[in-house]
């Protein structure tokens, strides 16, 4: 029963063994833990694991304070079986993210010791180029019909916009913000406080199976896990993380969703609120918000405005969102291997950028989320700009001339 | 019929024929005309009518500009009765305010040249000690069930706290804060774009009649005037410089009330707006206004928590809510007089002053609603302080001890 005895931790196993290690301490540390996270950074995760199952074997003996915070670990350690955790996400054909995959969304590295030991998805899409591009909507599961219309025509105006919606799969807004974003033909993911494999709350376990169909189920927790109160409010720490925004429809004072804004502006994301009535306690909330950092917004176009930078001000523009100095260096040396003329197909492109054909096209799909590259029959080409198309190059671009 | 005629404008009459010049000026200068107001401020109101009824006898030749100008109202110089103007006015229970009276209120300086030549009043308060701590709230005139609503409250809210609630009178939003104001039994003034004794709109006289009995119809245009659709917007300039900040209550873009909120802006007073459902056209221009410079308020204390300063944050306090130095010097001078210990009468105040003792009475009552004196008696001493009185000056006073 326990892949820990069966299989282990030699630490000599390189980067699948740290990634196995990952996987198997997403059963063991609370999500959010910054002492556990801190030596996951010092000592690997294999370092971790291996110091948990088996006092004295880790790369150092810890201090007095983290060994007392370890012992409370060491019995879930004991049990946590990464193999069977990979093995049940597969059948629900989910799969394992962490630091160090192509995949891994590097805006979660801004939540320091916090950042999740990794994530369990079901979905296809690259959740590194989703993020890139995504917003949160979140709000009270209470909602009026209001709330619920705003949250659902604001998602799906993103949504047709290109832009991925992020939520909590929770009743009220967050449902009508994933059912807008699908309504839309568009992409949505949900960040849950349980396995990717739960269906929580029950009565959403349709719109999971859409989400993980059309879009992405994300969970910090292996599958089979349950949610607890606890764990919904350091959830929303992922959502805020994730998304270059949120914005909170229809709030009561003192709820989640304003912890996810207020983690959000701290984060340095955009934080905005959609105003109700005055008179709507489930609008105060908001309105307490707007009186500080937020911004009102009351369509798509107003976020976008505010989350997608200059370039997305006039809506006939596919230019690049962010600018090419943001880019990843790795992303960078794909696109600086896109001829200025003509296009490539990805194999080629690999080879220019002395890099592995899936690494390239990875890439690639991530510079076409953010406007750079487009597909030309089989390869690839640098975005003509709209209208007219007489320049092949993206906003932001130089020196391929 | 034309005073000009019968009462000639000898330039030899000091403050009295320059205050009945003044009010001739209100039937005959277009509202917010800032080159008349150049030449009432460079000639002297007596001057400009001079020139106007007897071309050549004003105080100097009129360059080219103002000439063109001055014959565009020669007309209605030449039928302008200022002794009518007084006498219906008063025969309703009006007066007439201009600078250099002592009601008049300094705020609307701000306004430049296109400051009011004077004002009509009906209604017993002083003006000027009113728009000391005024606040305007004005919106739609098709409003809907809410907005009507958050205007009543809000007027309400601010007249039991002891603000001015100041409008325009007409349908809609205006109506329901005068309303608000009137049913808590507060202040409350309307500020028209007609005479004082001119019901508009028509359904509104009775509304009028009781501000008049309870509070201030103010006009800048002489009694018996009728509005035009540029005076609402000359009006509106009015609302804003008197008051301490601009409170919207429902607005479709581009509406009135928005342009009064941003010349208040531009007068360096606070903006703020009421917000609404985001699917409400009528809440659109405050939802406008409220992504630029607008704060958003839902209730009275939002709104004195912003526009009286630090003081107001307590609600318990009834501390000065000017800081002693920003009082006019005259009124330092009233404010210096009154003992630290004990109570004087107002004559005895005058005498240490070094003024009139009429002129003292309209300080000390300017000096009580600001929160600095109170009445003892028949006389007047400083605040004490709430809860406890230990000590008995106002909050900024120093030196008395």
């Amino acid at each position: 029963m326990t892949a820990a005895g069966a299989a282990p931790w030699s630490g000599a196993g390189g980067p699948e063994e740290e990634r196995r290690a990952r996987a198997a301490l997403t059963g063991v540390l609370e999500p959010g833990d910054e002492r556990a996270g801190r030596l996951v950074r010092e000592w690997g995760a294999v370092g971790l694991i291996r110091e948990l199952t088996a006092p004295g074997r880790g790369p150092q003996a810890p201090a007095a304070a983290d060994r007392r915070r370890l012992d409370g670990y060491r019995g879930r350690a004991a049990t946590a079986d990464p193999d069977r955790y990979l093995a049940t996400a597969a059948a629900v054909g989910g799969r394992f993210v962490c630091p160090g995959s192509p995949q891994w969304p590097t805006q979660l590295d801004d939540l320091g010791d916090a950042r999740p030991v990794g994530l369990w998805l079901r979905g296809l899409p690259d959740l590194r180029t989703w993020a890139l591009r995504s917003v949160a909507v979140v709000g009270a599961r209470a909602c009026t019909p209001y709330g619920a219309h705003m949250a659902q025509s604001l998602a799906a105006g993103l949504a047709e916009r290109g832009w991925v919606v992020v939520s909590g799969a929770a009743y009220g807004i967050d449902g009508a913000a994933h059912r807008g974003a699908l309504a839309a033909g568009g992409a949505t993911a949900a960040v849950l406080a349980c396995g990717v494999d739960v269906a929580y709350p029950r009565g959403h376990a349709g719109l999971l199976g859409r989400i993980a169909q059309q879009g992405l189920v994300i969970g910090e927790l292996p599958p089979g896990s349950h949610p607890t109160a606890g764990r919904f409010v350091l959830r929303n720490r992922v959502i805020a993380a994730l998304t270059r925004g949120t914005v909170v429809v229809e709030a009561a004072h003192r709820s989640g969703s304003l912890v996810t804004a207020r983690r959000a502006q701290g984060l340095g994301r955009f934080t905005m609120g959609v105003p109700g009535p005055a008179t709507s306690g489930l609008s105060a909330g908001v309105h307490e918000l707007l009186r500080g950092e937020g911004v009102l917004v009351t369509d798509a176009e107003e976020v976008i405005e505010l989350v997608g930078g200059m370039g997305e001000l006039a809506p006939a523009r596919r230019g690049p969102v962010l600018a090419r100095d943001l880019l990843h260096p790795d992303t960078a040396r794909v696109l600086d291997a896109v001829p200025a003329v003509g296009s490539a197909r990805a194999a080629d492109l690999a080879h220019a950028a002395g890099t592995g054909t899936d690494e390239v096209i990875g890439r690639l799909y991530e510079l076409h989320s953010l406007g750079f590259v487009e597909r030309q029959g089989d390869g690839w080409q640098l975005t003509r700009r709209t209208p007219g198309g007489a320049t092949r190059t993206g906003g932001t671009r130089r020196g391929g001339h």
